[in-house]
C-alpha cells in the first residue's frame, strides 16, 4: 500500500475501525456499500432527524461517549413520542481530524446505546470540517400502519401528561457553564445528576407503545416544556392550563427551587429535557398510567387541555399566571 | 407576539417560509410534526447519506441554489447507482445565521430539484453553527425487494462501464480555485461547462432501472474513477484493466488533455464526477446499452473485470500502465 493509498483510506479505515463493529443490522451490509436497506416489515416507517453542534448543543469538553449518546438519544426520544419502536439510524459525523482519543469513546458510547435501544447503525458519512464537530443522525422507527402519534389531536378535557422530571438538563447546563446560582448551590451529588441529565437524556422508548395506544397527541420536550406545549396546542387547535406546582422535579431541582436558587419559570422554559409531553383522554388516563408503571416510566399529570387558541397558561399555587420571560430556547 | 416569542420562532418561521412549500409529500405532514412517515410500498427502502461542508465540498461563494442542488444530487447519484428510484429525503442544515439572501435561492434550488427528480422533502433539522455551513441529506429510494445493486458482485469477464464523462468536475474545481493550468487554457465556454459540472452534478436517475436489471455491481464515482473502481473491485474480489483512452471525456476536458493542459492520471483520479460506474456481464451489455439509450444516458465501456485481487490497472494507448500519483481524493 502506497502513501497515497494510505491518505485515501482515511475515511475507509475510520469507518472500519470505529463504526463497522456497531453496524450489526444485515441491512447495513457491514458498511461496505454505498447504501443500506431499511425493512418496513409491514408497518409505517417513522423518520426523524436531529443534529447536535459542538459549542451549541454540547460542550467541547463533554466526554465523547456522552456526545454520541446524546446525538442518538435525542432522535430516540422523538421516535418514542411518536409511538414508534427504534429500527435503525444513519450518522453524519463532521470532524476536524481523525482523533483516536475522541473517536474511540465516541464509537463505544454510540455502539452501547445502539445495542441498549435496539437501534443499529445502518450507514452514514464522515466529512472533514474546519469548524466545530457536528453529529447529525436520522433515525427510523416502526409503528403499525396509520398509528403514528401526532402533535395535533389533543382535545379539550384531555389531561396533559409528562414523563420523568422537567428542568434538570437546563440546570445541568448552568452548572457546566458556571452560570450564577446553580453552581454554588446544589450539592456535589445533585450537580452531578443535573449535568448527567444535560449530557445523557433518557429517551422514553419503553413508553412508546403506551403513547401509541392512549395518547391523542404527543411530542418530546426538547426546547422547554412551556414552548413545546404551546406548539402541541397550536398544532391541535387547543389551549391548556398547567398547575406549575405539579410539574415533576428531581430532588436536586426541587431543592434549588425551594431555596430560591432556581425559579419555576426558568425550569419550564429550559431546554434539553427529552421527556414525552402528551395529551391523554380522561377515559384513558388510568390505563395509560398502568401501562407506564409496567414500562417503568414515571408519568405525571400536570394540567388540562382547554378549548380555544390562547397560549397555554402555567398557574402558580396562588392561581397567578407565571410570567415566562423566554418561552423556550432557540438557537437562532 | 413578544420579542422572546419572535426569538423562539426563528427556526419555525425559517421552516415555514422556505421549506414547507417543498415538503409536498403527505408523509411530511406539512413539516408540522416531529417526524415523517416513509412508505415502503412493498419493496425495499434504500437509505443513503451524504453531507457537504462549505470550504470542503463547495466554495463559500458558490451560488446557493447550486449548493442545494449538489447536496441533494450527490445522494440521488447514490440511489441511481443502487438501482433505486427516489422516494424522498430529510435535510440537516447548519447555518451561522438566518440569511434570507442565501436561504431564498437555496430553498428554490432544492425545491426545483426535489420536483425534477420526484424526491420530496420529508423533514429535517436546522441548527445554528459558529462554523462553516453544512448540509447533510439522507435520501430514500425504492427498489423491488432484494434487488438493490451492490458494490460486490462483479465477475471476471464483465465489462466496466461508466456513464457521462469523467474528470470535468475536478477540472471545474481547478478553474474555480485558479489552480495552474486549467484556468488560462480552456476557453470561456469550456470553463463554464467544467465549473457547472463541479457545482451541479447530473445524477443518473434515469438509468436506475437499467442498472438494477443488468449490472452485476455498481457504485457512483464520487472520489475519482480510479479509487472508486478499486473499491468496487475490492468489494467484489476481482481486479480490472481499463483502456485509459476509452475513458469518456467532455470536449472541454479532451481539449485540455490534447493540449497537455490536463493529464489523464489526474482526470481519472479527480473527484466529484457523480457518474455511475458498473460491471455489466458481457451477455447483458447490448441490452444495457439499449436501455441506456432509451433513458437518454450516455454509457461507455472502458475495460474488463479480471480475476485476482490486484489493484485495477489503467493502460495508456502504448499499453503502459498509468502512474496514479493520488489514487483518489480524500478529505482526511
Amino acid at each position: 500500500m502506497t502513501d497515497s493509498q494510505n491518505h485515501r483510506s482515511g475515511e475507509d479505515s475510520l469507518i472500519a475501525r470505529y463504526f463497522r463493529p456497531i453496524a450489526t443490522d444485515p441491512g447495513a451490509f457491514n458498511l461496505d456499500d454505498d447504501a443500506a436497506i431499511l425493512q418496513a416489515l409491514g408497518g409505517d416507517l417513522v423518520v426523524t432527524t436531529d443534529a447536535v453542534v459542538e459549542g451549541v448543543h454540547f460542550l467541547p469538553d463533554d466526554p465523547p461517549d456522552t456526545i454520541a449518546r446524546k446525538a442518538l438519544r435525542v432522535n430516540l426520544s422523538d421516535l418514542a413520542a411518536k409511538g414508534a419502536s427504534p429500527a435503525g439510524f444513519v450518522l453524519t459525523l463532521a470532524l476536524r481530524a481523525v482523533e483516536d482519543a475522541w473517536l474511540q469513546p465516541f464509537a463505544r458510547g454510540l455502539g452501547e446505546d445502539a445495542a441498549l435501544f435496539g437501534c443499529p447503525l445502518l450507514g452514514g458519512d464522515t466529512v472533514s470540517t474546519p469548524g466545530p464537530r457536528m453529529i447529525s443522525i436520522t433515525a427510523f422507527g416502526r409503528v403499525a400502519a396509520g398509528r403514528m402519534v401526532h402533535r395535533s389531536g389533543a382535545k379539550p378535557g384531555d389531561r396533559v401528561v409528562v414523563t420523568g422530571t422537567i428542568g434538570d438538563a437546563g440546570l445541568g447546563l448552568a452548572v457546566l457553564t458556571r452560570r450564577a446560582s446553580a453552581t454554588a448551590l446544589a450539592d456535589v451529588a445533585g450537580n452531578a445528576l443535573l449535568v448527567e441529565r444535560y449530557r445523557v437524556p433518557q429517551p422514553r422508548t419503553a413508553l412508546a407503545n403506551a403513547v401509541r395506544d392512549h395518547a391523542s397527541a404527543a411530542m418530546d420536550v426538547s426546547d422547554g416544556l412551556a414552548g413545546d406545549l404551546a406548539k402541541l396546542c397550536a398544532a391541535s387547535g387547543v389551549s391548556a392550563v398547567i398547575d406549575a406546582k405539579s410539574v415533576p422535579l428531581s430532588p436536586a431541582a426541587a431543592s434549588l427551587l425551594a431555596r430560591g436558587r432556581a425559579d419555576i419559570a426558568a425550569i419550564v422554559s429550559g431546554g434539553d429535557d427529552y421527556e414525552i409531553l402528551c395529551a391523554i383522554p380522561e377515559i384513558r388516563l388510568e390505563a395509560f398510567e398502568h401501562a407506564a408503571a409496567r414500562a417503568g416510566v414515571a408519568v405525571t399529570s400536570i394540567g388540562t387541555v382547554l378549548a380555544g387558541n390562547a397560549a397555554p397558561r402555567f398557574l402558580d399555587p396562588q392561581g397567578s399566571e407565571l410570567v415566562l420571560p423566554l418561552l423556550s430556547y432557540s438557537h437562532f
